[in-house]
């Protein structure tokens, strides 16, 4: 998903001045806070060469007092730190309780350069996640305020830096062969970022996904997002009650991306041409069901979407042709009492295609992130720690061989206008249209932060998410079929 | 650790009949308590062929009310299971809230049966055992109780057992030739169990060890564990604060087992034995220390022991003629005022041996579960998460290639007090001796239960436990060489 994310949201220079001083004056004074109660702080920036790490790592300073914190530059291990295990360089850098360690680069090279170069195998991925996830708990157990930036700017823009930095003498030598070398392995870089970001998010030490493109922009999140954090723990612990830190997951940040927003809804199909595709990839997609029945492959598809972004008629196209013993379509709606008295989870598990069958879900259990979030129906620390449980859930499920496609269907708010009222004057369409539709849309803007962390915490290697524009339901209705085609065909 | 539990425990009939009745009483009545509740509770069992799972299940249901739980054997997967992840069975049954769910072996045949047949390799052992704590941390997360049992008999009991089956024509089908293959399999099992204890054992879902030679002291081991967890669970509910039951691992049940009763303290060593071995033995250290700096091994040796147990003299003997610039021993003291601003584990990390070196501790990172916990400076959740911390991070350090020793120098009381009154009335040891020594020597018994929960928590295959009968310092100090010796030579 991280390509997928808007990379063009800037900040006026004026604006930026005085919110930055106004917040660099509470930084400040959260920091001698800190201090007071003796919460230790640790900070990560991870994120692309040339993202500016440097000047935001140094503006983020700036407002603190030095005696109070520790900036680690984490390079290639030197020969003392390669004869010790990974971890060894990072626990003696934890910071003591009141002060502020902040690290360039981090454990996470681990799941990122070692991994791109080949250094850690696939096969001991798990295990050094699992480690990495260990180290985190262990010190937010303890206390410790975690926070982990990942500055992301994209393969064009990385390249302009490099450029510039090439052009001017005194920068030069600031572009090493190892960093083009890297921008070449932009997409292989970005699989592992995707990979380490899905493995080491949880609600005791979240990612942040900061658009790193405009500075300004990029400080002002930071800034915001630490702050943020430091608040919350501080009111932990004052009143007495540190550990409802974990238990309601306030640490987490939300994550304020976006990504909907870069995407074009006008996009559209002609009829002829929708005509001709269905038909071909109809026929497609039924020699693909038999072929996953003979390999045994499972293939779960989740539709979710804006109320009216047309999921009904977008399952119909897509089953249209299928035989009916090798699907099922599952919809899900509001939990019944049986399933209320389990975890939220228990009914999809209930639900999951064996292998070589397709199950198709109308709605899922990314309802916990969006509706149960959005209507407060379950508290803050459970839609916080479903990011991660959904993730391992899907990554179970992946491990096993199935293919997970997840798609969002997207409209714009006149069209859904549009869609509600057609649907309260045509007959045959007034069941589907309720007061509770209404009601959702005056959230829209709610639904829509939900909808953006979702995506973006949501979006693995394993299991993706497809943003379907909607507006044109024969350009949704083809866009689908011709994902899950691609993604069966890319895994048989 | 689990050959060195003490299995000869047992209860008298018309106690157990008196306790059980007592016991089953307030069980029925909590049953009812959680129902009102919503609490949902999974009870696993696990361990041994012919250990008495079923005998000890059907006593823990008999008390219960029938309509509010079931009981699932998980045999081998069906053609229904095999389609899918493997734990979607086990998902598809957890109890609604309210309910109880007990599992005849469980998941966990994941990390026994199909690891000792062969069938989960061993670079997929860190993801089935993620799979397995996610599982059960959402499942907690959640408001579940689990509670996990291991049932454990020695391989000479299994034997008498499996031919006491086979004996008698009614019973004999019960004894499969899948079981006799197993058998013969003990050892293989064992450190399978042992790897699998250590990985899941957690703060919110304890493994209880219950010897189960005697099924009287088994049944009531396993009715006081399931009533303790429920009662500190239902405490928690009513008095509105779920969540403190994972703050102060209130969950996690003692564990009460016996290891140290089974050791002979009586064992000894004659001088001229002593000396011709000793000699031999330093020699062949030396020899291993310059083995392990050419291939680049690290090597972790702890010593713990109760008070005048004989570490120093036992560690200078070690040390004797070792090339000091290989090793290095590292005495472990209340922690000052910077190892207290930082997380415990911190300082042991600023420890730990580069490779080819070795670090000897006088006393460890096991404070945390000895004298901190005894003493109370440290909270009940602190210590009980503790375990996992400590395995977590010597797994970490054996995976990197550590070779890692830990013994526990054992006295007893009569020969403590002989060393303490010798060391009042020489004055070259004077020192030695101090006020707090007499202090600690009044709580023996709250030691005693500490350490043998430390060694049944952190014994793994990758880090174990080696008991040394103390009472004779010229035994210990041999047993300790030769098992420093033993494990490096396996390493090399």
């Amino acid at each position: 998903m991280l390509e997928a994310i808007d990379l063009s949201r800037t900040v006026e220079k004026s604006e930026y001045k005085q919110e930055k001083d106004a917040l660099g004056m509470k930084l400040g004074a959260l920091q001698r806070s800190l201090l007071e109660h003796g919460v230790p702080v640790i900070v990560v920036f991870e994120g692309w060469d040339a993202a500016g790490k440097g000047t935001l790592i140094n503006r983020l300073i700036m407002p603190l007092d030095p005696r109070g914190f520790s900036v680690h530059s984490t390079l290639a291990p030197n020969d003392e730190e390669r004869l010790r295990p990974f971890l060894w360089r990072f626990w003696t850098k934890t910071p003591a309780r009141g002060r502020i360690a902040i690290f360039d680069r981090s454990w996470y090279r681990r799941l990122l350069n070692d991994r791109v170069d080949g250094e850690l195998k696939d096969e001991a991925m798990p295990a050094a996640e699992r480690d990495i996830v260990s180290f985190e708990r262990q010190l937010t157990d303890d206390g410790n305020i975690i926070l982990k930036f990942f500055l992301h700017i994209s393969k064009k823009e990385q390249k302009k830096r490099f450029e510039k930095l090439r052009n001017n003498p005194s920068t030069a030598w600031r572009v090493t062969d190892e960093d083009l070398k890297r921008q070449r392995q932009y997409g292989d870089y970005r699989d592992a970022a995707e990979a380490m970001l899905a493995a080491t998010d949880s609600d005791f030490a979240p990612w942040t996904i900061v658009e790193a493109e405009d500075r300004r922009f990029a400080s002002l999140k930071i800034f915001k997002a630490v702050i943020g954090a430091l608040e919350r723990k501080l009111e932990a612990v004052t009143e007495k009650k540190p550990r409802n830190r974990k238990a309601d997951g306030s640490n987490a940040a939300d994550l304020n991306v976006s990504i909907l927003a870069n995407v074009d809804l006008m996009q559209e199909l002609e009829r002829e041409d929708y005509r001709s595709r269905l038909k071909k990839q109809q026929r497609r997609l039924r020699e693909l069901e038999h072929e996953i029945y003979v390999q045994r492959k499972p293939v779960v598809i989740v539709y979710e979407g804006c109320d009216a972004a047309g999921k009904g008629g977008n399952i119909r196209r897509l089953t249209e042709r299928l035989d009916p013993r090798g699907y099922e379509v599952v919809p899900i709606a509001a939990p019944n009492d049986i399933e209320k008295a389990h975890h939220y989870l228990w009914r999809f598990w209930n639900e999951i295609p064996k292998a070589g069958h397709i199950s198709i879900f109308d709605r899922s259990w990314y309802g916990r992130v969006l509706v149960e979030r959005v209507e407060g129906f379950c508290s803050p620390g459970d839609w916080r720690r479903a990011y991660r449980e959904i993730n391992e859930m899907e990554q179970h499920i992946a491990a096993f061989g199935a293919v997970i496609c997840k798609f969002w269907l997207q409209i714009d708010q006149d069209e859904q206008l549009r869609r509600f009222k057609e649907r309260e004057q045509l007959p045959h369409k007034q069941w589907k249209i309720t007061d509770e539709d209404w009601r959702n849309r005056k959230q829209w803007d709610a639904y829509y932060a939900a909808v953006e962390e979702m995506l973006a915490r949501t979006s693995t290697p394993y299991a993706p998410w497809t943003v379907v524009e909607s507006n044109c339901k024969w350009f949704a209705r083809i866009k689908v079929l011709d994902s899950v085609i691609n993604a069966i065909e890319a895994a048989l």
